[in-house]
């Protein structure tokens, strides 16, 4: 049974648009969002599924009162859009130049070669002007599982049959699911065994407006886009707090230290020591073009000569023109002998365009350096295996503390394979309600509004496998705020809704856990505006959080 | 009598060519050079005139000894050009990589908005890969005697009379330097007094081959441009040389500590303090377009909120249409009272195109607020002032220690008036051996060469005033160095000459001294290469030293 929740008359609708374009063309993950405004309230059904707790619904009925608690919360702070003019070109200006002093950047999509070179066709990253208000209580609560997940990645890594079997309709249908699949297999055959794991995670959350619950949208275990970034636009925030403090009377500690670079570059040269070969290097895997390149050379800048690490740059074609695997496992690319293999490529089909990309995966897999992420860590990360994890009884299997698991579990979202009819139907009735989701990372393939109804229709028609390269997610429909988004030197006052992404490092060997922390975050905030047809589709710039 | 010395066969020519480009439109300071290559040797000739000091002369004597030594030096030190292929790449991307994420920028001459947004169209500044060998001698001279010039400046500008009187007949052919006049004979006549006076010098030097002596190009007073950036270019320099350490053998620790731009920020802000106005701006005054922008924003960044200074930013039309004079002498631009007046533009003619700009600088000149330069200090900076002060007991009248006065004295060139008759026929005969240089700062019209010959000979002819538009100067002749000069994400190697600014702080007020110190310095490596016709221009790159 569905519980029937008032909206107010204007909220945001996940959307994707697959022709929309967007500076960071390296992580697709940064998704869009489209605002469709509403003028009479909406009835919201949240579909009722094995793993949509009571929990949940117990809180949702809580709506109004916490309503009034946020326009309190909010108005407490101040309203970006109604900041004087005169003032709010100053603090534009500030931040632009300190975006720039500070390496706050991405290669500019206007310049050719600002992909390939560093110090060339330079843009500020785009940023809110100012960091948004989220509640203390969410943010503590992302904190605190981060740990937890961290942990319950690395034993579904180690359950090489349940990601075998969890994914094998998926193979059938998505041919890159599948070559992952079969890397692993091999792996698996060889009797592979990774003592040493790295896990540099980051796992999204929304916080939906009726129901005041943290949901996970993902957990990226490969590839977590913006540690380096997004540890700058807290400073920058706080450092704007802190200039304009006489005109916003915001307190700039109200905005939470964030580490992410320092942390995830420590855990780098942590892994880096465990592997115990003073000459070997960290290998950072790119793309050939990577306009989002200062965020990754942030990791490896070092500032105060802290690490002794060498790193070096490849891309997967050069990985298997110039890797070779000694008889003892050691990776050897380029003459130099490799401790950690570091992926910021390999998440999307489109980094694979030939069989040599796939031998270089191979190899590296093969290998004794440590792989961020190793294929199973990949694999664990992927949309199926979430669905699957939500499923009952599953998480017991992979973790004791009850607790935990509870803590987990009132993150999740509703999840639901499409082998679910019940479902199924349901989001053929009020396809509004979910999101498809493709199994494979980084394509930006979400599924929306009648799309959903269609699709589901006519793969229903065509009675084929490809159900599978799906799953049903519940549709979460964050609050509206009004943000100042700076983009190409250029500021617009916009609606916005805010993903909240959690950094999260691990790092164990044969006998210990060396490192398990929560490691900083990433706000991203998406743009949501209305123009007269309606609909607009915008992206994401970062922000950062003030805690109320 | 002239002293011949011999010179080895390839040595460079100051050379400015006028239509050449640079990165840097908001400062024609920036000098560019050009390299002949001789192919035999060449009888040089140095002139001896009064203030040509017979301790030069001895000095001179020993130049083979000195090149041996300096060989000797250098071959401890390295040839750059003489690192292996793959090395040299890894640090020239590592250097471009430093650069984008510490703010080592300039606005990109290819993006039509990167004189006036901050955040856009930015590209890494130009800089030489690795720091020049220089003598440490020569580098604790130049910091010894920065005090005092400061000393020298503050003195001279105290003397209106001997303003008005050496620049009188310049005045007469360059109208540039009759508005300066113009303005600095109106404070005279109204007795006006400057009480709080800061001045922010840099004085250019090269080191003359044969002679071993530093000798000063010029002594800027106005607009001292790249304390931001070249406390950069040290910075990046040390951190290679750490990185790099087991290949390069260098000690970063050799590269002086350069504070250029937290001591120019720190006197900016008292003189803020002095002027004890707390609700007060600091007011730059800007170009329209200025690429070179965040070499200005370094020091208005404040990293550990030391200061309380505001900071605005203003063009002189901007100043004019804005701008207003309370009764008690407060100058007020867009509504803020403005304490100190910081000069990065109204050095050149071009930044004076109309009569607004000019009322500008009067109403600011009229102002209580703290100019840096005031009209007196802008024109003790004047190459007709340096050719004055270089006269026989001239200096004499200004400074009281001899110790300093002869210290000054040993690192002047040969300077001279066109109406030294003696002079003017020896640089007629041996054109190669002068350059003319216009009394007017930031044009870039030095003449060299042929071009003196044929310019002196037709001044001659015309019998008019022209003559006093210019001064004659000793040509210098520093060492040809090889260099890997980075510039649009490109490296080159060259054959390079370096000149040395030493920055300045200087603060006083009614009673005391505040601030008279070396503050930093800025090694600007300049373009020598030949292509097959014999000449190619080329243009500065900020560098580091080295102390050898």
């Amino acid at each position: 049974m569905g519980a029937d929740l008032s909206l107010p008359c204007s909220h945001t609708h996940c959307f994707n648009p697959s022709t929309g374009t967007t500076p960071f063309r390296s992580k697709s993950k940064c998704n869009s969002f489209i605002l469709y405004p509403f003028t009479k309230s909406l009835h919201i059904h949240i579909p009722q599924s094995a793993n949509f707790s009571m929990d949940q619904a117990l809180k949702s009925s809580g709506v109004e009162e916490m309503e009034t608690h946020k326009r309190n919360s909010m108005s407490l702070i101040f309203d970006p859009h109604k900041i004087d003019h005169q003032l709010l070109q100053k603090m534009e200006y500030d931040a632009l130049v300190w975006s720039s002093l500070h390496g706050l950047l991405v290669g500019d999509t206007n310049s050719l070669r600002s992909g390939r070179v560093p110090g060339v066709g330079m843009i500020h990253a785009p940023f809110s002007l100012l960091p948004m208000p989220f509640p203390e209580s969410h943010w503590k609560q992302a904190c605190q599982i981060a740990p937890i997940f961290n942990e319950l990645v690395d034993r579904v890594s180690l359950d090489g049959k349940f990601l075998q079997d969890s994914l094998s309709r998926t193979k059938k249908v998505d041919a890159f699911t599948s070559r992952l699949l079969e890397i692993h297999s091999k792996m698996l055959d060889a009797n592979k065994i990774e003592e040493i794991r790295l896990g540099l995670h980051r796992s999204d959350y929304m916080l939906d407006e009726q129901t005041k619950l943290l949901l996970q949208i993902e957990l990226n275990t490969i590839s977590s886009s913006f540690p380096g970034l997004s540890s700058l636009v807290s400073e920058l925030h706080r450092s704007l707090l802190h200039q304009y403090k006489q005109h916003l009377a915001l307190n700039p500690e109200r905005i939470p230290q964030n580490s992410a670079v320092t942390k995830f570059a420590e855990a780098l040269s942590k892994a880096w020591s465990e592997y115990n070969n003073p000459r070997a290097v960290v290998m950072v895997v790119v793309q050939t073009e990577e306009r989002n390149m200062y965020d990754q050379h942030w990791l490896f800048i070092n500032p105060n000569n802290t690490y002794q690490v060498t790193s070096i740059r490849k891309t997967l074609a050069e990985i298997d023109a110039l890797g070779e695997l000694l008889p003892d496992g050691t990776l050897v690319v380029d003459g130099e002998a490799v401790a950690v293999v570091y992926f910021r490529a390999g998440y999307a089909p489109s980094d694979y365009p030939s069989e040599s990309e796939w031998r270089a995966r191979l190899l590296m897999e093969q290998s004794s350096a440590i792989k961020c992420p190793s294929i199973a860590y990949h694999l664990a990360g992927t949309k199926k295996i979430q669905q699957e994890l939500a499923k009952p009884n599953v998480l017991e299997r992979y973790l004791e503390n009850k607790d935990d698991i509870v803590k987990l579990r009132k993150c999740f979202a509703g999840l639901w394979s499409l082998e679910d009819s019940n479902i199924v139907n349901d989001a053929i009735e009020k396809p509004g309600l979910y999101v498809m989701k493709p199994q494979r990372e980084g394509g930006g393939n979400n599924i929306y509004g009648d799309d959903v109804r269609e699709t589901l229709l006519r793969i229903e028609k065509e009675g084929s496998n490809e159900n599978a390269a799906y799953i049903l997610m519940q549709r979460i429909f964050p609050t509206l705020s009004p943000a100042i988004l700076m983009r190409q030197g250029i500021s617009q006052k916009d609606n916005v809704i805010s993903e909240l992404g959690v950094y999260a490092a691990y790092l164990r060997n044969k006998t210990k856990v060396i490192i398990n922390e929560e490691s900083g975050y990433l706000l991203r905030t998406k743009v949501s505006s209305s123009n007269e047809g309606g609909v607009v589709a915008g992206f994401g710039v970062m922000d950062s959080i003030y805690l109320v």
